[in-house]
């Protein structure tokens, strides 16, 4: 797979190393970026042949079989129209659109040109989220009730995420779109997202968009997605999500915690890890941040979708359902109240929340909750079906 | 000190764990239970001299110095209306009352009555949050912006919880009030809480109140106390709290990872660790569970509070406090809109948010953020004062 | 209890520390120091009435019933006998002896004047591992195999810990003395210890003494004791003890990893945690240090057994098995031999190493392992009783 | 780089599995194992065009660049003579012989073939552990001074590793492999392993060999490489690392805690986790096994040494440093004495133990230690050049 990657910034090198990671058979073959220097040095880092400061011109190249979109936000829609117009599968980094209307367009664009759309939306592609899918899906933790994810780091390392005309807002169309991604995957794909009850503030930066923020998602079947947003955070990059079942519970720390601990007195003054605060005392390094984060499946899964002429995991229409949602928190946090998710064209199931399935304890009583107390007897609290009174057996 | 206990339930047992525990000065004398029999297993189990199925008569018994309250919620008014009528000092258990109304009618009964009245919030005083405390107070974090507690479990272990009219509502008022008391604390006492967002839905039992709720508290600094509830979680009780400032962040776990972790296969059979769900495969038992959970610490304030004359860190005013806050919460949960927290009187101090302290890069900048690169070179992100515009050095 | 403590150092002052927490019974009525102004500011610190710079005033006080030496390892002999002449219990720190034969004549000294002599090992007194004993006796994790105790910090704050003449060694002799009793209690203070294989070097500090020791403990049951000590270890006091048993196992972190996690920025300055090599940066402060290092529980035990007139968990003749370990382990250390335990008396059973018990698969063939294979089959892997050929069923 | 494969088991599937992973650019053409069924089954499994039951047809392939030999260990050498025999780079798992002298027939036979001679050592490659030793190089935690590896489980999946005869030994040849490799890394591979203690036993299975073992492998510079192997572990497979330096310390867990944690009532009765002792209760899956386990990031550096006509990380000289001092460790365990590793040919450099070096406090007095006391006060705890007294300044 032949590949033009537009953007040579902090994100574009992040999936120019998974893309030259473990012998991959996909090559970079066009770069480009807004300033010939910086396209320039990048073709240098990556051994990529050609470079340019046309987007057009980078799209159109007969060497190119699909583009990665690695620009700031407000340059994804342009970049999906010439890539569309191209003919070329196209993969565009997250979020999709500063707002759903541009994810709208781009979807639209995709479909129309029948090429691929794939969301590089790296957070549903790390190993610990496939594995925590397929057991939600194999039904090991019964059915999702609540699922949150967290974000939160001291600020991103670009200027254009702080202007919020670029970006479309703050941490919030950062760092939500992935959280509110992940707790949809968990939830399920088919469920409708309703409504959206959302508070953001800009507690710390000087800047005009939200630093901070905090949402709740409801879903058609009741659950709740979760999100945790900041950019204040202090002590690296905080990647965590929780979900509850009603037959268990999962924790995943993709990030702070996991299981390489590092103390250094600092004396020896290198680089130890991206985004840790300091270079002495306790760090906690992650071994491979290109796998970790996602990045390699994340590609595998998008070139080989493209071969099978499947969809990929993540599609521009799961983009735009994000930026549908994430359009609803910005309403709620400045209405101060439950929003709905506007969706133009809804793919899912719409099932509506089934009646409850309630356990019996016999046939007059329902069954609240069975107990081992610890001189080993059991004991009910059970419910009286016709009266309501509540005792105990 | 000599302590009547009125209850005899899962929390009267913890509370005379701690009372025996350690070689304690203190010692209780009599025990109320509504039945005999429990009175009087109680009495056994803890070498408690006197019992009785009289409120009035224990509290007034001339043996006692203190009455301790470990009972339903629906029996706090009275028991502490008893306990003032007798000239006793009174301690009651979480939460004060089912509802503002209540607990200040017990506020006000100490208060006229001249006795001291703790509010018996055990996980005010786990060492952990004491030593977290006393950092924030230190300074060690900075201004704190946002301060989140969590208590989820199976569901409690006695009938009435689970009776709405007994206890004033679901897992809302039984570990939201911990949860909000916890977060006020970190975020300071002295700050008004304003205003609450609240999330409450049954989703597993077959109960009329909430089994899950979630909620956000905004004070008057612009500071958020979140909170999550449940009593429908897997996995035994999980017991966090995560608090971010300016200037640092603290973690921590109370409950399902200390420090302790052991796989048996179960053979033995014997009992290992309260509220975990099964007796094999990995377990993470407390190693104390009755200094963990803070009743020690918690029981040796409230009685040097009362020889010193002065106030226990937690006091029946804070009880007051956090059942207004619950109210709001309960009231939000209906209108689906951020309700305003009702309080009759306000004894902090009102300070009106302060314009936010911003650092600045030269006289027409702003600094957003500072960068080291991997290349060991400085970046500022930084904002025209004037124009707003933000740029790159 | 009126209580004596020899001592006003580092140790002395933990002891203190838990003889005022929670309300105690008993009170610290003399206090004696080498040098009068640490004696009195002693005294000042912990409101203890008398204080000397004589050891035999010290013990003969009319108002003491018991003595704590709480002094340097060269003291403890002299400490215990004019304890027993003047007919007082005495509870010594850890170790009791610089070598066995001193630890011989306190034992003697005490069970010749019929007081009691406690040895105080607090790490055998942590809640955790009480709560880990207690499992282990209850069969939990089957038969010990292989028990592992581990005590490393940067080194000692006394300066005649490092004098090898005053204490008798180095990290092995100060850190060791734990670790062997640890996994002796998890092992079974009933099973002999056998022969101990040690390596120590000097590898950082400018002194005589080891600073760093490894070494094993063979018991009769064939056992394992492993210690793990070093005084130059970076990034705080690690405590951890790991068991393995045939049907489980055990892991205790008493200090680094317990549930509390912070970062912040240290602008603030202040003291957060003991023993931490910063104070800034992630830290992972203990809630109650005095309480998680065993302490008060330990006190509770000694002063009980003094009242019970039974013998308390760790006594003399303990921490003379310990010493007699330690002797063979730096005999061992120097002969790069393995060197038996020389026990001039032993308490314990001396039971010979059963035959393994061994599972058959059937009458022709013994079980080495059953595996359940990712497709759901079970594989046997068998051994010919005959034979002893391998086969897969 | 076209690939035969020898053998179709447990290490073969996840050889395999990393080979197809990720779109790699490597394919296997050919497989043998001892029975059609097997060599069929992996071939069909794996998209491999031919196979067969004779080494040396599948090694002479014309179809065959590189040989990857995952057999049991009593056939590495046939298939090492065999593969340099036919001209073809050789790729050798762990333990490379089941003794030095095998491991020096099949060094010999590469180096003369001139072909390269991998040695897949995967724990050498894990993300975490390059990550630390490039730390390590870099100066990060300064002289290593002790690093310890650990690796236990319940017992291997195949029949033959029961079989001392065809593995070699027990735990210590198929786990300990591992251990001393990793340890050597850590310390410097430069630096001459000199002598070992080793205590083996057979404490749980009916086997000649033993079950459990532990050693000290000792350092020309002082360092001690300590290993830990069982298979009678409960609770999954423990692997884990110790580094402790003169500047820091570093803890590696690549397995049992890795940041993703889960509790299922195990209704849906799914595979969850390989090894995992049960499907129900806390479960702590890895999330991407084999890159965690460090096959990926192998086999990559073994096909660029290949290319690039470089020597691997990697090489049959490290398995055979490996296997002799498994070789001493054997022959400790039995003669109970530290016995030397025998090297018939030592590659690294022969760099006698430096002279230590002191810091100095001022020109009389070596520093000890200097302390920071919790009032503020330094202290420095010195020793005089010339009488060797400690004091306190």
């Amino acid at each position: 797979m032949k590949l033009a990657i537009l953007g040579s910034g902090f994100i574009a090198r992040f999936y120019a190393d998974s893309l030259v990671a473990q012998r991959r058979k996909d090559v970079i073959t066009m770069v480009y970026s807004r300033t010939e220097e910086n396209a320039k040095k990048f073709a240098r880092d990556y051994n990529v042949d050609g470079y340019t400061t046309s987007i057009k011109e980078c799209v159109n190249s007969k060497d190119v079989d699909a583009v990665i979109i690695a620009l700031s936000n407000d340059l994804h829609l342009e970049a999906v129209l010439e890539s569309a117009a191209a003919g070329k599968h196209v993969l565009c980094t997250k979020p999709l659109g500063r707002n759903a209307k541009e994810a709208m367009q781009m979807l639209r664009a995709v479909e129309d040109a029948k090429v691929m759309g794939g969301y590089l939306e790296d957070l549903c592609y790390t190993p610990k989220f496939l594995k925590a899918l397929a057991s939600i899906k194999s039904g090991s933790v019964g059915e999702i009730t609540w699922a949150k994810s967290r974000e939160t780091h001291p600020g991103p390392h670009s200027d254009w995420f702080w202007n919020k005309e670029k970006s479309g807002g703050g941490a919030m169309v950062d760092l939500g779109c992935h959280c509110v991604e992940i707790a949809r995957n968990y939830i399920g794909k088919n469920v409708k997202p309703v409504e959206v009850m959302c508070w953001a503030d800009t507690r710390v930066h000087p800047i005009d968009a939200e630093d901070n923020a905090l949402g709740w998602v409801k879903y058609e079947n009741g659950a709740i997605g979760q999100f945790e947003v900041s950019w204040s955070f202090r002590g690296g990059m905080d990647l965590r999500d929780e979900v509850m079942g009603t037959e268990g519970t999962i924790w995943i720390n993709n990030f702070l915690r996991t299981g390489f601990e590092m103390i250094t007195s600092g004396k020896a003054g290198s680089y130890v890890a991206e985004k840790a605060e300091s270079n002495s005392g306790w760090l906690f390094p992650v071994g491979d941040e290109t796998n970790e984060l996602g990045y390699n499946h994340m590609f595998t899964d998008m070139f080989e979708a493209i071969e099978n002429k499947r969809e990929p995991n993540e599609n521009f229409y799961d983009g735009y359902v994000v930026n549908a949602i994430l359009d609803a928190a910005y309403a709620s946090a400045a209405s101060k109240k439950w929003e709905p998710v506007q969706l133009e064209e809804w793919r899912g199931i719409s099932e509506k929340k089934a009646a409850k399935e309630v356990t019996s304890y016999n046939e007059d009583f329902y069954l609240i909750k069975e107990e081992v107390l610890p001189s080993g007897e059991k004991k009910f609290i059970i419910k009286n079906k016709k009266t309501g009174s509540i005792e105990v057996r």
